[in-house]
């Protein structure tokens, strides 16, 4: 049996999704098909345009057997935390055998080597990037740097190693090696524009352009399939659509100007001068991009300060979340699934290190008869359990308050069975 | 010298509050007048309708010749709490000799005997008072079958000290003997409708009704002076209002969704199950007002919610606000003064027991100068100072990120010098 996984945010699905899903079925041929999506908050440090389940909904229509949430804790990680989450999620379910990722290189060699010589030579690495990081340079660049004096290449390879698509595929190569994972990994070249490409092109258009679209109430119907077409309008029609970052905008200036810097000490990504950033930047902003083109430098990227803002908001404790890129996800919690999806799910419940998560309501009895079970090798820790767990609902209840519609504002949007698609369309 | 204090809110100034401030005058015949107005927040717990400073204005082209603030930990705590706070600042600037406060009785020995008794028999009071509550009354209810019992009085005395005006003139009275003021109290009948009053009357509406028709974007301009009425369309042309708790809807649903029980742990008011309404209340609310129609309980008013809610988001930590309420006041604020106020103002920097505060920049020098001179009595204590001060500032942060025009959403709104009106109109 061939199990792929993806790793994606949909956010939205749109053809170049589609597009690699294809690309990646008929590279593995797989049996069954998982996804392994971010919830309600993605790793550009921004609320998804719609909410987890019709992203999912999308995504089960689109020829993914099931879906399952990357916790929030990962989700509005860096590249590595990121794709530590989401590899540790596969790798745990022992069903997946083959992984595909997009890439701007689609140089498998060349992102295996990376990989391997970063994890295998861990100190002297991180010398050069102290090096780097001392001029200055975000975590990204001083890692491009560092990486090129450490693996001897050219120009070319900064060129490469600047894709973000290839960045985390280093990143989940990284935590495939890591792991001993079994898991086979493929690459496979991106189509159209570039994730962070904000203007609308041809057929595929980048999902940041969309969503610009979509917020200025544009045309997008022929950049993503007209099974996404219809759900994001339906979710917009009920006022569940489109959340943005924008809409945050007075809820965030307000949460942050009621803070100290000592609020940050606890919290993870606030270090290197971030807090006092925070505070300096907080005291001469009126809007939301003041507040960030004040806080940023070549060191601290828009994305790691929109990501800052909600590891406050959510009180990500660095402790947690050093203990959570340890031992990586504690369970899977399913979004949805398609009647053939259901086969598999019975295959993973009973194979899986990692406990099932159906129906929240009941996950404490969940980890209490996991924690009980002595006939199968888990691979669960109570506590980390629990406080990734209420990430994810408290992330949901946080959502809800900025869709447009005040009687959708639901609380515990998180407590509700898996979307069950009748057929892939 | 004769000094009249008044002790008010203006939010926002109105008919009534002419007549009332006319009449006082004429009782007193003063040589000054000062007023304690709340800051940004009310005591119904309520942003005011427009800021600080635009209501001082409006004061002292009104009458008024200093308008000093009263620091946001007692104007936003209820009767008792409130008058301490005002009457400790009337008293320790040292120069006020009169005070006249609203009522709707009118009844000096009536207000004077309850005050009294309630000062003098604390623990027979209290133990009549455990017993009302215990029926689950709300404490003004409470209070008021409590003093009914213990002054023996009839039904009358309750309809009497239902009204709202009295049983803050109840609370000054307290104050005042229990500081054993030199200060004098005059009572004056309140004209028109009552304060709570929410229907628009003829000339003399209550501030509820007025606020309610400029949310509304009704006409209110027969209700307000002229002067009072240039000032709020200037300061709502500009986008600085009007402010209400309906525009802090969204801020402070999300706030409450990210609290747990525990966080209500160290905040005033959190007492008597009050955490545990909140925890259960925001969890099927989509709306404030579903929020505060859930919590509300015949013990729990409004009023006391609503307060609660800004004790929360502006951390009233209990020993704080209990300590507070033991010390009074720790300083005053000028917002505004006229031409003529300056004289008086130059006589109470000599003789006050707190430091005026006229540009709040230099808060600290100012009361590091108190602290070392030798030459005066002063009653400051260092913490308190600081903590109140900083509640000021904190809220005014807050204040402003609920204007309706962006860039008129300043931090710091505190950091300026007070109003200088030319004559008064």
């Amino acid at each position: 049996m061939k199990v792929l996984g993806v790793i994606v945010e949909y956010n939205p699905f749109h053809n170049g999704h589609l597009y690699h899903l294809q690309q990646a079925k008929k590279i593995v041929s797989p049996d069954y098909v998982i996804a392994i999506m971010s919830g309600n908050f993605c790793q550009r440090g921004e609320p998804a345009i719609i909410n987890k389940f019709a992203r999912a909904e999308i995504a089960l229509k689109n020829g993914i057997d099931v879906v399952f949430e990357l916790p929030t804790v990962y989700a509005l990680q860096d590249a590595g935390g990121f794709a530590f989450g989401a590899i540790t999620l596969l790798d745990k379910l022992t069903v997946v055998t083959d992984v595909v990722f997009g890439s701007e290189s689609a140089d498998k060699n060349f992102i295996t080597t990376v990989a391997k010589t970063l994890l295998e030579n861990p100190d002297k690495f991180d010398n050069l990037l102290k090096i780097e990081l001392k001029k200055g340079l975000s975590f990204p660049n001083a890692r491009k740097f560092a990486l090129k004096k450490f693996l001897n290449e050219n120009e070319d390879f900064l060129k490469m190693i600047e894709n973000s698509n290839d960045i985390l595929g280093i990143e989940y190569v990284k935590s495939i090696l890591k792991l001993k994972s079994k898991i086979n990994y493929h690459l496979i070249k991106r189509i159209g524009a570039k994730y962070n490409d904000t203007e609308l092109e041809s057929k595929y258009s980048s999902a940041t352009a969309i969503r610009n679209a979509i917020v200025r109430n544009n045309p997008f119907e022929t950049y993503v399939p007209q099974t996404s077409y219809k759900v994001l309008k339906r979710e917009f029609s009920y006022g569940r659509g489109p959340v943005s970052l924008e809409n945050m905008e007075q809820f965030i200036l307000t949460f942050l100007r009621l803070k100290h810097r000592k609020d940050f000490e606890s919290i993870y990504s606030f270090t290197e001068g971030l807090d006092q950033r925070f505070i300096k930047a907080i005291k001469t902003s009126k809007k939301l991009s003041d507040f960030l083109e004040k806080v940023k430098t070549k060191r601290f990227t828009y994305s790691r300060i929109r990501r800052a803002i909600f590891h406050a908001l959510f009180d990500f404790k660095k402790e947690y979340i050093e203990f959570s890129n340890k031992l990586g996800t504690q369970y899977a919690r399913i979004l949805g699934f398609t009647k053939k999806g259901q086969k598999l799910l019975s295959k993973i419940k009973k194979a899986s290190k990692i406990p099932i998560i159906s129906n929240p309501s009941l996950h404490e009895k969940v980890l209490k008869k996991v924690l009980t079970d002595k006939d199968r090798k888990w691979e669960v820790n109570k506590k980390l359990f629990i406080w990734q767990f209420e990430k994810d609902i408290v992330a949901s209840n946080i959502y809800t308050m900025f869709y447009p519609q005040k009687n959708e504002r639901k609380y515990g949007l998180d407590f509700r069975k898996p979307i069950i698609e009748g057929e892939n369309e």
